[in-house]
């Protein structure tokens, strides 16, 4: 008996082709995204990987790219449930900035301390921000507890929970569960599932729409570290464009 | 104290456009049917009519308009809830047939009795049919009550008991609700609502794509019976041409 855990980052926004921080920012798919998304469903229909249920964030990107996919994979009836703790990071202060700007103004160091550390989140948004989050409705029961900034650390501390009370009690009653989110939210979870130490953890790159299916044994440790990839080579060219996003 | 219900009959289907009937047979939207959703979510947005959570049939042409109007209201990371009682009405062995044709062949009064006689259903549709639904996995559930043909008088009996426990109860705890359903399930949920008669139902059409506001007091009758459309003057003139079909 193993559960059958299905994660698919969301295809290419408006803004991860403009190279702009994203994080909270709720930017719509492109075309590219949105072929993204009818791939991983062609991918997970031919594969026969059929999802019972799918977890999303509250962030378009996920929510359209899950919903495009499930259909392509004739899987668009299954129970939907969505939570902020899927959300991507919250990158701060950098929301809305160029990536290439943002290395050229404050270097390599700084720029791949904002981006890669564990521990050191980039200056917090001010709520007057446009590229803000305060006061919309979706979060308005986060009360205090919205981020301004996060480091991966602090998605790990907030994915988990949702993790052990949401997600782990659909696999355990044997259901399929597809997890449409982003690349830290997945990152943080891969982090957990494979045992990958702080350090090693920032030279892990998901690529965008490319569903990974992990095979987990009764407690929940993958049978394969690393799961696969169900279009093994696209997965490994896309991850190495991922880690030279900036450059 | 009111509540807020929005009914929102899916866009244009493949098969609405070629004049197909097809109750169960899961058809995509096509481009004009898009085109509604995304016309739907402006109305809502600018109305200031914002769902806080949606319910949707199994079929994607439901599903897909609800999630494009929601995306467009800035709504799409509110709660969904999907169930079969929702689903369009069975047409039993018509499925997939051309209405003029049935027309045609049968002449006047067979087809008028069987597109909107309120207890005779078509002849029932052999589970070896390209278009029968038995042996999907999303209807697995239903056993030996999934539905070979369906009267609206079938659809009420199954329609009710989803109003009952599922979408009251959120219209009771103060929540605007979206219901994204099918012509025949909406005059289901209309009929019980205005407390239409056997007979006066038949004359009821509910265009596609466009919201159907109802504000309900605390007993749940309508305050303004037949509620009101975001867009009267779009709405009366697609119900005319609904009850024009196979004409």
């Amino acid at each position: 008996m193993t559960y059958t855990l299905v994660l698919l980052r969301h295809g290419e926004s408006e803004w991860n082709a403009k190279n702009l921080f994203t994080g909270w920012v709720d930017v719509p798919l492109n075309d590219k995204g949105r072929a993204e998304g009818v791939r991983a469903g062609e991918l997970l229909r031919d594969a026969g990987v059929l999802p019972d249920v799918v977890h999303t964030s509250l962030l378009r990107r996920a929510i359209n790219t899950a919903a495009t996919a499930l259909d392509g994979a004739d899987r668009h009836w299954i129970p939907v449930r969505r939570s902020w703790r899927l959300n991507e990071r919250h990158y701060g202060a950098l929301q809305g900035k160029n990536k290439k700007e943002t290395l050229d103004a404050y270097g390599e160091e700084q720029f791949m301390l904002w981006r890669r550390s564990f521990d050191v989140p980039p200056p917090p948004l001010d709520d007057d921000s446009e590229f803000s989050q305060a006061g919309l409705p979706q979060y308005a029961d986060l009360g205090a507890d919205l981020p301004r900034t996060e480091c991966l650390k602090d998605v790990i501390v907030r994915f988990l929970p949702y993790w052990e009370s949401a997600i782990v009690p659909d696999l355990q009653a044997g259901q399929t569960v597809l997890v449409a989110a982003h690349g830290n939210s997945l990152r943080a979870l891969v982090k957990h599932l494979d045992g990958i130490s702080d350090e090693d953890i920032a030279g892990l790159n998901i690529p965008t729409g490319m569903p990974l299916v992990y095979e987990l044994d009764e407690s929940l440790q993958p049978t394969v570290k690393g799961g696969r990839y169900l279009d093994p080579e696209a997965a490994a060219a896309a991850a190495a464009a991922v880690a030279n996003q900036g450059r």
